[in-house]
Protein backbone atom coordinates (compact mmCIF):
# COMPACT_ATOMS: atom_id res chain seq x y z
CA UNK A 1 0.00 0.00 0.00
CA UNK A 2 1.29 3.30 -1.00
CA UNK A 3 0.53 6.33 1.04
CA UNK A 4 -0.21 9.70 0.31
CA UNK A 5 3.02 11.16 0.16
CA UNK A 6 1.57 13.75 2.77
CA UNK A 7 1.06 11.25 5.58
CA UNK A 8 4.02 9.12 4.63
CA UNK A 9 5.84 12.41 5.14
CA UNK A 10 4.55 13.41 8.32
CA UNK A 11 5.37 9.82 9.24
CA UNK A 12 8.71 10.48 8.72
CA UNK A 13 8.85 13.58 10.29
CA UNK A 14 7.56 11.87 13.25
CA UNK A 15 10.18 9.03 13.39
CA UNK A 16 12.97 11.72 13.50
CA UNK A 17 12.09 12.57 16.92
CA UNK A 18 13.55 10.74 19.89
CA UNK A 19 11.94 7.53 21.24
CA UNK A 20 9.11 7.75 18.80
CA UNK A 21 9.25 4.57 16.63
CA UNK A 22 7.95 3.60 13.11
CA UNK A 23 4.98 1.97 15.01
CA UNK A 24 4.29 5.45 16.85
CA UNK A 25 4.86 7.86 13.70
CA UNK A 26 2.38 6.10 11.78
CA UNK A 27 -0.08 6.09 14.84
CA UNK A 28 0.10 9.50 15.17
CA UNK A 29 0.47 10.54 12.17
CA UNK A 30 -3.19 8.94 11.67
CA UNK A 31 -4.37 10.16 14.52
CA UNK A 32 -3.57 13.98 12.65
CA UNK A 33 -5.79 12.64 9.94
CA UNK A 34 -8.99 13.13 12.00
CA UNK A 35 -8.21 16.35 13.87
CA UNK A 36 -9.18 19.52 12.54
CA UNK A 37 -7.51 21.53 10.43
CA UNK A 38 -6.97 24.76 12.50
CA UNK A 39 -5.56 22.53 14.91
CA UNK A 40 -2.99 21.28 12.63
CA UNK A 41 -2.37 24.66 11.25
CA UNK A 42 -1.68 25.74 15.19
CA UNK A 43 0.29 22.43 15.61
CA UNK A 44 2.24 23.80 12.13
CA UNK A 45 2.88 27.51 12.88
CA UNK A 46 4.53 26.70 16.32
CA UNK A 47 6.70 24.03 14.76
CA UNK A 48 8.00 27.18 12.38
CA UNK A 49 7.82 29.31 14.56
CA UNK A 50 9.53 27.61 17.35
CA UNK A 51 13.00 29.21 16.88
CA UNK A 52 12.34 32.68 15.75
CA UNK A 53 10.51 33.04 18.77
CA UNK A 54 13.00 31.92 20.89
CA UNK A 55 16.54 33.01 22.38
CA UNK A 56 19.10 31.94 24.94
CA UNK A 57 19.61 34.37 28.05
CA UNK A 58 22.85 35.80 27.87
CA UNK A 59 23.81 35.38 31.40
CA UNK A 60 22.44 31.68 31.93
CA UNK A 61 22.19 29.95 29.19
CA UNK A 62 18.80 29.12 29.14
CA UNK A 63 16.11 29.06 26.66
CA UNK A 64 13.95 32.10 26.81
CA UNK A 65 11.69 34.57 25.03
CA UNK A 66 13.47 37.73 25.53
CA UNK A 67 16.85 38.49 27.16
CA UNK A 68 18.18 38.43 29.91
CA UNK A 69 15.69 35.34 30.69
CA UNK A 70 12.58 35.87 32.91
CA UNK A 71 14.53 33.96 35.94
CA UNK A 72 18.01 36.29 35.46
CA UNK A 73 15.66 39.65 35.37
CA UNK A 74 14.06 38.67 38.58
CA UNK A 75 14.67 41.32 41.42
CA UNK A 76 13.24 38.32 43.67
CA UNK A 77 16.09 35.77 43.23
CA UNK A 78 18.86 35.16 44.55
CA UNK A 79 21.68 35.99 42.28
CA UNK A 80 24.68 34.99 44.54
CA UNK A 81 23.45 31.17 44.30
CA UNK A 82 23.71 29.14 41.26
CA UNK A 83 22.58 26.10 40.27
CA UNK A 84 24.34 24.67 37.40
CA UNK A 85 22.10 21.86 35.39
CA UNK A 86 22.78 20.09 31.83
CA UNK A 87 19.89 21.32 29.84
CA UNK A 88 16.90 23.80 30.03
CA UNK A 89 14.70 20.77 30.77
CA UNK A 90 16.60 20.23 34.33
CA UNK A 91 15.70 23.82 35.28
CA UNK A 92 12.13 23.26 34.00
CA UNK A 93 11.63 20.60 36.30
CA UNK A 94 13.52 22.43 39.44
CA UNK A 95 11.03 25.30 38.54
CA UNK A 96 8.34 22.92 39.15
CA UNK A 97 9.52 21.59 42.33
CA UNK A 98 9.58 25.37 43.34
CA UNK A 99 12.38 25.41 45.88
CA UNK A 100 14.94 27.30 44.37
CA UNK A 101 15.22 30.83 44.87
CA UNK A 102 18.62 31.25 43.16
CA UNK A 103 19.38 31.14 39.53
CA UNK A 104 20.72 28.85 37.33
CA UNK A 105 23.55 28.26 34.88
CA UNK A 106 22.64 25.79 31.35
CA UNK A 107 25.62 23.46 30.51
CA UNK A 108 24.12 22.39 27.01
CA UNK A 109 25.40 19.14 27.67
CA UNK A 110 27.79 17.29 29.68
CA UNK A 111 31.56 16.43 29.68
CA UNK A 112 31.40 13.27 27.48
CA UNK A 113 34.98 11.99 25.95
CA UNK A 114 32.86 9.35 24.84
CA UNK A 115 31.36 11.62 22.43
CA UNK A 116 34.30 13.78 21.85
CA UNK A 117 32.16 16.28 24.13
CA UNK A 118 35.21 17.62 26.00
CA UNK A 119 34.84 21.07 28.41
CA UNK A 120 34.89 23.43 25.45
CA UNK A 121 31.71 21.93 24.00
CA UNK A 122 29.84 23.15 26.75
CA UNK A 123 29.04 26.33 28.44
CA UNK A 124 31.59 26.23 30.90
CA UNK A 125 33.72 28.88 30.36
CA UNK A 126 30.67 31.57 30.67
CA UNK A 127 29.79 30.25 33.99
CA UNK A 128 33.56 30.66 35.07
CA UNK A 129 33.16 34.47 33.50
CA UNK A 130 30.25 35.01 35.92
CA UNK A 131 32.04 33.39 38.92
CA UNK A 132 35.51 36.11 38.13
CA UNK A 133 32.59 39.01 39.39
CA UNK A 134 33.13 38.06 42.71
CA UNK A 135 29.15 37.91 43.17
CA UNK A 136 28.29 34.28 43.53
CA UNK A 137 28.69 32.67 47.02
CA UNK A 138 27.19 29.12 46.23
CA UNK A 139 27.42 27.08 42.79
CA UNK A 140 24.88 23.57 43.65
CA UNK A 141 26.44 21.34 40.84
CA UNK A 142 23.05 19.80 39.71
CA UNK A 143 24.43 17.73 36.79
CA UNK A 144 22.78 14.24 36.27
CA UNK A 145 23.94 11.34 38.54
CA UNK A 146 25.83 9.66 35.56
CA UNK A 147 28.99 9.06 34.15
CA UNK A 148 28.47 12.11 32.37
CA UNK A 149 27.08 14.67 35.21
CA UNK A 150 29.66 13.27 37.72
CA UNK A 151 32.50 13.79 35.45
CA UNK A 152 31.48 17.31 34.96
CA UNK A 153 30.26 18.49 38.44
CA UNK A 154 34.11 17.30 39.34
CA UNK A 155 35.77 18.72 36.29
CA UNK A 156 33.65 22.20 37.40
CA UNK A 157 35.11 21.26 41.10
CA UNK A 158 38.34 21.57 40.62
CA UNK A 159 38.27 24.58 38.04
CA UNK A 160 35.65 26.87 40.76
CA UNK A 161 38.65 25.81 43.77
CA UNK A 162 41.13 26.65 41.88
CA UNK A 163 39.56 30.37 40.81
CA UNK A 164 38.85 30.70 45.08
CA UNK A 165 42.35 30.52 45.04
CA UNK A 166 43.77 32.51 42.39
CA UNK A 167 40.97 35.41 43.70
CA UNK A 168 41.03 34.69 47.04
CA UNK A 169 37.13 33.64 46.84
CA UNK A 170 35.41 31.59 49.06
CA UNK A 171 32.21 30.11 46.55
CA UNK A 172 30.79 27.44 48.48
CA UNK A 173 30.60 24.53 45.92
CA UNK A 174 27.87 21.87 46.90
CA UNK A 175 26.69 18.92 45.13
CA UNK A 176 22.49 18.10 44.29
CA UNK A 177 21.79 15.92 47.15
CA UNK A 178 21.80 12.19 46.14
CA UNK A 179 20.27 9.60 47.27
CA UNK A 180 16.58 7.38 47.63
CA UNK A 181 13.72 9.23 45.36
CA UNK A 182 10.62 10.13 46.86
CA UNK A 183 7.93 7.07 46.98
CA UNK A 184 11.05 4.41 46.19
CA UNK A 185 11.33 1.32 47.60
CA UNK A 186 15.08 0.81 48.98
CA UNK A 187 14.52 -2.98 48.67
CA UNK A 188 14.50 -2.15 44.99
CA UNK A 189 17.37 0.47 44.37
CA UNK A 190 20.64 -0.10 42.90
CA UNK A 191 23.77 -0.22 45.02
CA UNK A 192 24.87 2.79 43.47
CA UNK A 193 22.16 5.08 44.67
CA UNK A 194 21.96 3.09 48.15
CA UNK A 195 25.85 4.00 48.47
CA UNK A 196 24.79 7.58 48.06
CA UNK A 197 22.17 7.43 50.04
CA UNK A 198 24.19 6.31 52.89
CA UNK A 199 26.68 9.10 52.49
CA UNK A 200 24.34 11.92 51.91
CA UNK A 201 22.60 11.27 55.42
CA UNK A 202 21.23 13.95 57.70
CA UNK A 203 20.74 14.11 61.22
CA UNK A 204 17.40 13.41 62.05
CA UNK B 1 9.81 29.84 34.46
CA UNK B 2 8.12 31.01 31.90
CA UNK B 3 9.09 29.38 28.76
CA UNK B 4 9.06 31.13 25.70
CA UNK B 5 5.23 31.20 24.39
CA UNK B 6 6.49 29.55 20.87
CA UNK B 7 8.18 26.54 22.97
CA UNK B 8 4.97 26.16 25.06
CA UNK B 9 2.45 26.29 22.21
CA UNK B 10 4.49 23.28 21.12
CA UNK B 11 4.39 21.59 24.35
CA UNK B 12 0.81 21.48 24.20
CA UNK B 13 0.23 20.73 20.73
CA UNK B 14 2.40 17.55 21.54
CA UNK B 15 0.34 16.79 24.66
CA UNK B 16 -2.83 16.74 22.81
CA UNK B 17 -1.09 13.39 20.75
CA UNK B 18 -2.45 10.12 22.01
CA UNK B 19 0.02 8.53 24.46
CA UNK B 20 2.15 11.34 24.83
CA UNK B 21 2.07 13.25 27.90
CA UNK B 22 3.40 16.05 29.32
CA UNK B 23 6.78 15.28 30.11
CA UNK B 24 7.59 13.56 26.71
CA UNK B 25 5.37 16.60 25.62
CA UNK B 26 8.22 18.63 26.85
CA UNK B 27 11.07 16.47 26.08
CA UNK B 28 10.24 16.51 22.39
CA UNK B 29 10.04 20.16 22.21
CA UNK B 30 13.13 20.85 23.32
CA UNK B 31 14.49 18.22 21.24
CA UNK B 32 12.83 19.97 18.20
CA UNK B 33 15.07 23.64 19.39
CA UNK B 34 17.94 21.98 18.08
CA UNK B 35 17.07 20.95 14.61
CA UNK B 36 18.00 22.75 11.93
CA UNK B 37 14.86 25.51 10.62
CA UNK B 38 14.62 23.99 7.71
CA UNK B 39 13.59 20.14 9.28
CA UNK B 40 11.05 22.00 11.03
CA UNK B 41 9.51 23.90 8.37
CA UNK B 42 9.20 20.50 6.42
CA UNK B 43 7.51 19.50 9.56
CA UNK B 44 5.09 22.02 9.98
CA UNK B 45 4.34 21.59 6.30
CA UNK B 46 3.33 17.93 6.03
CA UNK B 47 1.39 18.99 9.06
CA UNK B 48 -0.83 21.79 7.50
CA UNK B 49 -0.90 20.08 3.88
CA UNK B 50 -2.10 16.49 5.98
CA UNK B 51 -5.25 16.84 5.05
CA UNK B 52 -5.53 18.69 2.11
CA UNK B 53 -3.57 16.21 0.11
CA UNK B 54 -5.54 13.05 1.39
CA UNK B 55 -8.91 11.69 0.42
CA UNK B 56 -10.91 8.73 1.35
CA UNK B 57 -10.97 6.11 -1.18
CA UNK B 58 -14.77 5.94 -2.32
CA UNK B 59 -14.63 1.76 -2.64
CA UNK B 60 -12.76 1.01 0.34
CA UNK B 61 -12.83 4.12 2.74
CA UNK B 62 -9.15 3.67 3.43
CA UNK B 63 -7.38 6.88 3.44
CA UNK B 64 -5.95 7.76 -0.33
CA UNK B 65 -4.20 10.43 -2.39
CA UNK B 66 -6.32 9.92 -5.08
CA UNK B 67 -9.55 8.06 -5.70
CA UNK B 68 -10.11 5.01 -5.94
CA UNK B 69 -7.13 3.98 -4.18
CA UNK B 70 -3.86 2.34 -5.32
CA UNK B 71 -5.62 -1.15 -4.34
CA UNK B 72 -8.83 -0.66 -5.09
CA UNK B 73 -7.32 0.49 -8.55
CA UNK B 74 -4.64 -2.27 -8.59
CA UNK B 75 -5.48 -5.07 -11.60
CA UNK B 76 -3.18 -7.55 -9.87
CA UNK B 77 -5.57 -7.71 -6.47
CA UNK B 78 -8.42 -9.84 -6.28
CA UNK B 79 -11.57 -7.96 -5.95
CA UNK B 80 -13.66 -11.00 -4.85
CA UNK B 81 -12.31 -10.99 -1.73
CA UNK B 82 -12.73 -8.47 0.72
CA UNK B 83 -10.86 -7.92 4.23
CA UNK B 84 -12.94 -5.56 6.66
CA UNK B 85 -10.65 -4.05 9.22
CA UNK B 86 -11.61 -1.50 11.75
CA UNK B 87 -8.59 0.94 10.84
CA UNK B 88 -6.39 2.46 7.20
CA UNK B 89 -3.39 1.40 9.94
CA UNK B 90 -4.58 -2.04 10.22
CA UNK B 91 -4.49 -2.03 6.37
CA UNK B 92 -0.99 -0.54 6.76
CA UNK B 93 -0.16 -3.60 9.14
CA UNK B 94 -1.99 -6.57 6.69
CA UNK B 95 0.06 -4.79 3.41
CA UNK B 96 3.20 -5.19 5.88
CA UNK B 97 2.53 -8.64 5.89
CA UNK B 98 2.58 -8.78 2.28
CA UNK B 99 0.23 -11.94 1.81
CA UNK B 100 -3.04 -10.76 1.21
CA UNK B 101 -4.11 -10.35 -2.06
CA UNK B 102 -7.57 -9.20 -2.14
CA UNK B 103 -9.62 -5.67 -1.14
CA UNK B 104 -10.25 -4.29 1.83
CA UNK B 105 -13.12 -2.47 3.69
CA UNK B 106 -11.82 -0.19 6.11
CA UNK B 107 -15.32 0.83 8.65
CA UNK B 108 -13.49 3.91 10.62
CA UNK B 109 -14.41 2.02 13.64
CA UNK B 110 -16.54 -0.70 15.13
CA UNK B 111 -19.73 -1.11 16.84
CA UNK B 112 -19.57 0.62 20.89
CA UNK B 113 -22.68 0.92 22.79
CA UNK B 114 -20.59 2.10 25.62
CA UNK B 115 -19.10 4.77 23.52
CA UNK B 116 -22.77 6.02 21.91
CA UNK B 117 -20.86 3.89 18.49
CA UNK B 118 -23.60 1.97 16.46
CA UNK B 119 -23.55 0.02 13.27
CA UNK B 120 -24.78 3.59 11.46
CA UNK B 121 -21.50 5.45 12.78
CA UNK B 122 -19.85 3.92 11.29
CA UNK B 123 -18.77 2.27 7.36
CA UNK B 124 -21.35 -0.96 7.65
CA UNK B 125 -24.13 0.13 4.99
CA UNK B 126 -21.53 0.86 2.15
CA UNK B 127 -19.82 -2.57 2.83
CA UNK B 128 -23.39 -4.08 2.20
CA UNK B 129 -23.77 -1.89 -1.00
CA UNK B 130 -20.38 -3.35 -2.01
CA UNK B 131 -21.58 -7.15 -0.94
CA UNK B 132 -25.11 -6.15 -3.47
CA UNK B 133 -23.21 -6.25 -6.50
CA UNK B 134 -23.00 -9.91 -6.02
CA UNK B 135 -19.13 -9.71 -7.40
CA UNK B 136 -17.80 -10.74 -3.74
CA UNK B 137 -16.74 -14.42 -2.91
CA UNK B 138 -15.74 -13.87 0.17
CA UNK B 139 -15.15 -11.73 3.63
CA UNK B 140 -12.78 -11.71 5.92
CA UNK B 141 -13.75 -9.80 9.09
CA UNK B 142 -10.16 -8.72 10.77
CA UNK B 143 -11.86 -6.46 13.27
CA UNK B 144 -9.80 -6.54 16.80
CA UNK B 145 -10.33 -9.42 19.11
CA UNK B 146 -11.72 -7.45 21.67
CA UNK B 147 -14.74 -6.51 22.68
CA UNK B 148 -15.81 -4.08 20.32
CA UNK B 149 -13.98 -6.13 17.06
CA UNK B 150 -16.01 -8.85 17.97
CA UNK B 151 -18.80 -7.38 18.27
CA UNK B 152 -18.74 -5.46 15.04
CA UNK B 153 -18.04 -8.73 13.44
CA UNK B 154 -20.94 -11.09 14.72
CA UNK B 155 -23.06 -7.71 13.74
CA UNK B 156 -21.27 -8.10 9.84
CA UNK B 157 -21.72 -11.60 10.09
CA UNK B 158 -25.78 -11.93 10.49
CA UNK B 159 -26.13 -9.07 8.02
CA UNK B 160 -24.20 -10.70 5.57
CA UNK B 161 -25.78 -14.30 6.33
CA UNK B 162 -28.92 -12.68 5.74
CA UNK B 163 -27.82 -11.00 2.42
CA UNK B 164 -26.39 -14.19 1.19
CA UNK B 165 -30.38 -15.62 1.87
CA UNK B 166 -32.41 -12.35 0.92
CA UNK B 167 -30.32 -12.58 -2.62
CA UNK B 168 -29.63 -16.00 -3.34
CA UNK B 169 -25.61 -15.35 -2.59
CA UNK B 170 -22.75 -17.81 -1.35
CA UNK B 171 -20.52 -15.40 0.35
CA UNK B 172 -18.30 -17.15 2.35
CA UNK B 173 -17.85 -14.88 6.11
CA UNK B 174 -14.55 -15.65 7.72
CA UNK B 175 -12.52 -14.32 10.51
CA UNK B 176 -9.33 -13.47 11.04
CA UNK B 177 -6.59 -16.51 12.95
CA UNK B 178 -6.90 -16.02 16.36
CA UNK B 179 -4.48 -17.48 18.80
CA UNK B 180 -1.19 -17.26 19.51
CA UNK B 181 1.05 -14.80 17.89
CA UNK B 182 4.64 -15.50 16.40
CA UNK B 183 7.10 -15.70 19.56
CA UNK B 184 4.61 -16.49 21.93
CA UNK B 185 4.94 -17.90 25.13
CA UNK B 186 2.42 -20.34 26.45
CA UNK B 187 2.66 -20.23 29.49
CA UNK B 188 2.35 -16.07 29.76
CA UNK B 189 -1.03 -16.29 27.01
CA UNK B 190 -4.03 -15.37 28.51
CA UNK B 191 -7.00 -17.73 28.80
CA UNK B 192 -9.24 -16.43 26.08
CA UNK B 193 -6.25 -16.57 23.77
CA UNK B 194 -5.45 -20.30 24.35
CA UNK B 195 -9.24 -20.84 23.94
CA UNK B 196 -9.53 -19.41 20.98
CA UNK B 197 -5.84 -20.72 19.67
CA UNK B 198 -7.91 -24.44 20.61
CA UNK B 199 -10.31 -23.35 18.65
CA UNK B 200 -8.93 -22.33 16.07
CA UNK B 201 -6.62 -25.38 15.79
CA UNK B 202 -5.59 -26.96 12.28
CA UNK B 203 -4.83 -30.79 11.14
CA UNK B 204 -0.89 -30.72 10.48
Amino acid sequence: MRLPRSLSRLIESFERLPGIGSKTASRLAFYLLRVPQESLEEFAQSLSELKAKTLTCSICYNVAERDPCSICSDRERDKSTICVVEESLDVLALERADHFQGVYHVLHGAISPLNNIGPEEIFIKQLMVRLESGEVKEVILSTNPNMEGEATAMFLQKKIQKLNKEKGFTIKISRIGLGLPTGADLEYADEMTLSRALEGRREY
